[in-house]
């Protein structure tokens, strides 16, 4: 890239004030870094404009220098995507308005910078629901959700970001402000645009406002915790009660012995669900919107039979919400205790629901023989196909050294995962960690045609340079902090 | 376009078999008229490849001789989007296999060609639906349900065509095949290429096969008729009805009384549900996955409430699924008697569910205005904001002179839409018929955007030209027969 013109930060100041052009390094510190610590970037600033307009001024002036900007929202990202390495981060913080709730649409119209959790509560307040919920759900802002299609323990009964997104307002590399607010359920007047710049990590567009879909609030809801001899009862339980419970089980989530196990020890006031141990468990979520249904008998009709078949060792059903909340908390432990154990390597795969058992057992016995004391943690959104197949190094293996077959332990999962024809992101996205791993499995088709499709919507490669796919002229990827092999 | 080097037609015969390459004008007759006689087409041939690699071989020899591909699959097109006007109709009937059903993953790979029953058919037999269903539906074929992401009447629940595929094998506009038939629930690898050719009408590449959702096979439903006094007390039933059923409402369609009316006057066999008339009528279905569920009960509780809070005047419930069955003929049968009363004067549109009673007072009683007279059919997929917004001609008036006035009422609707931040084609697409309206109403940015993915991906501009979005030379649109004022 050329050199920045001297006024450029002196330009962007005039028009945003300014205190939203930060250029000194304690006060640019938060944008650098990664929140895991994998990656620091740099910047030339971190620009702050608070409506769109300011946006699209900002990428115009951009533009013009050919200065990237890097989209940034809540900066939870788990790929390096919001990450700067050249250029301006474009801190969407800002933009934090609710513009619309509408319950009689069921649907709300937020702006890029909206805390998902402010927007959970706001469709609660209307007794409806937003169903996106992730870990993060606390910090991370909308707009990331959307430019990364985020997931969460939700999706195989809301789908993903993508599915609860209506209408979207993005500001484009030239600048441009397209207004595609629409809050239709059915609109088919030309291309999709919207899924385009849905999930493509900032890469294409700046995301600054969304029309998002609300649904009725469930009245109630029963969580249940079970045991399993193995994944493949797991996924025969799974396919039994999809089919008698059909859209009443909003969840299915799975975990190993081994993960129950280090929530057991670890996680503060952590409760032991079921007397035994077993070497797979569901928990799973029914939920309806009559508050007069029964889940828990229906609950238990469909999990007595699986006991009767012996598709199920053992279960436990929750008597209250705060039992419910109690079996959530085994899951949602996991991810904070993990790394507590030592060292983890991890992977965010998908296959076919109907093969998800198969990989599970094929991918741990091959990450078993090829350092035997490893620790498989595979647990995740079985329902979805979604496993986060995590590593935990062998007890006396020293961490530097186990995170040092980071790039051996990929090769072997993600080559399992391919032939599986899976995914080797289900839904954190490529940004920069996945980047050359996607070069490598994605149909050489599909690559030509996200290239095709950057140079036409960006043709001067100034949003979100290197991540997703890379052009000529983008950086080699930053190596994760001691983590690639 | 240069001519077309004569042994164009014979390349493709030597690969694909000379009966496979029709240019006698017999046997094109069927493949070059619309099927409601609005467009007669012109062709070189018609093609027909008997799979992917042969789509690949016509398309790659279309690229070098720069002659135009239009994609055509049941010609049950409602916008003359696979009518040709210049080069090769490129016919998929001959890809008509079923790949493969997986119940246990609740996919299916289907080809192109397949018909939409077909796919039903073997969807049911492993005791699953392939949701999507329309009028069309004995002849249509997938690959052209998914180019327009084809609506119907189970959208409510089940979400557009768009919604219900998982995978996509492409042929590009050079000829090569992007292999996407993934079977995942959760992929973010990269940019969604899938939902780029879904809706594209065959102008950025052609569809050959794709990967087909299923879900649980409803084990029990129940159909209710409803009258009530307005559009407006019908979407008072349609949010009760979502608080509380959530899911288990599959389908909320409207009819005003001249549609019951006029279906009762001529559809053989048609029984008239309620003993009075109402202003407005609402057919509802709900169902579930589980056999045992009361589903009469529970509507007759919703139904009643209703009934005593005054929001619907009276309703039926079926007790039979002879009775369900003949409730939906109600509803179905409209499209085929509209004709019979003379002249009519379409569109399909859609606004925000909630602005849906609105719409229907406003638009209804502007085309009145405009002629005194006229009949509004304004009926359809109410619970998605759909409504097909027809105009049936004065009694007494002569059918072209009302028909001259299409366009005039196309503005009067049209405008009313936008202006609701509506949408001019819900289901139906845009092809040649809405082209130009798309031009006039669609946001300028998004309209560029547009340009920009078909110069980037078809840039010799071979793929159905002309359709969806008009580029430096092409043709102006022909106008449908005796239709457009």
């Amino acid at each position: 890239m050329p050199e920045t013109p001297s006024d450029f930060l002196g330009v962007l100041s005039a028009r945003l004030g300014e205190k939203h052009v930060i250029a000194d390094p304690a006060g640019m510190e938060s944008y650098l870094v990664e929140e895991r610590k994998l990656y620091r970037g740099n910047a030339l600033a971190v620009v702050r404009p608070g409506n769109t307009e300011e946006v699209a001024f900002v990428v115009q002036e951009c533009a013009k220098a050919k200065v990237a900007a890097v989209p940034q929202g809540g900066n939870t990202g788990l790929v390096g995507g919001g990450v700067p390495h050249t250029g301006i981060v474009l801190s969407l913080a800002r933009l934090d308005r609710i513009r619309e709730v509408n319950p009689f649409n069921a649907t709300m119209i937020v702006e890029a910078g909206c805390i998902l959790k402010t927007i959970q509560d706001a469709a609660e307040k209307v007794d409806c629901i937003f169903p996106l919920s992730l870990a993060s759900e606390g910090s991370c802002r909308i707009g990331g959700n959307i430019s990364t299609n985020a997931g969460g323990v939700n999706v195989l009964r809301y789908g993903n970001t993508r599915e609860l997104v209506l209408g979207l307002e993005v500001v484009l590399a030239d600048g441009r402000i397209w207004n595609g607010l629409k809050s239709l359920r059915k609109d088919n007047t030309g291309y999709d645009l919207k899924n385009l710049f849905i999930g493509s990590e900032g890469t294409l567009g700046i995301v600054t406002a969304a029309v998002l879909k609300l649904f009725p609030r469930p009245k109630t809801r029963v969580v249940a915790f079970i045991g399993c001899a193995s994944p493949h009862a797991a996924l025969d339980l799974f396919e039994g009660l999809r089919q008698t419970l059909g859209d009443a089980l909003t969840a299915f989530e799975f975990m190993p012995r081994f993960a129950l196990d280090i929530v057991l020890r670890h996680a503060p006031g952590a409760v032991r669900p079921l007397s035994g141990d077993h070497a797979a468990y569901a928990l799973i979520e029914v939920a309806s919107p009559d508050p007069e249904i029964d889940l828990r008998a229906l609950l238990e009709k469909a999990l007595g039979s699986a006991f009767e078949n012996g598709t199920i060792e053992d279960a436990t059903i929750a008597a209250s919400e705060a039992q419910n909340a109690a079996l959530w908390y085994l899951r949602e432990s996991l991810s904070d205790v993990q790394g507590l154990e030592g060292g983890s390597i991890k992977h965010d795969v998908s296959v076919p629901v109907s093969d998800v058992a198969d990989f599970i057992v094929t991918a741990s016995r091959a990450c078993e023989e090829a350092l035997p004391g490893i620790r498989v943690c595979a647990f995740g959104h079985f329902g979805d196909g979604n496993i986060h197949f995590n590593l935990t190094q062998p007890i006396d293996m020293e961490k530097p050294l186990f995170l040092a077959q980071w790039g051996r332990f990929n090769r072997i999962v993600h080559d399992i995962v391919h032939a599986m024809n899976g995914s080797i992101s289900a839904e954190h996205g490529i940004g920069l960690i996945k980047r050359d791993e996607l070069a490598r499995y994605k149909d050489p088709v599909a690559l030509d045609l996200m290239k095709t499709l950057k140079r036409a919507l960006d043709p001067q490669n100034i949003l979100n340079p290197g991540k997703v796919v890379a052009l000529e002229g983008d950086l080699p990827p930053a190596l994760p902090m001691g983590k690639k092999g």
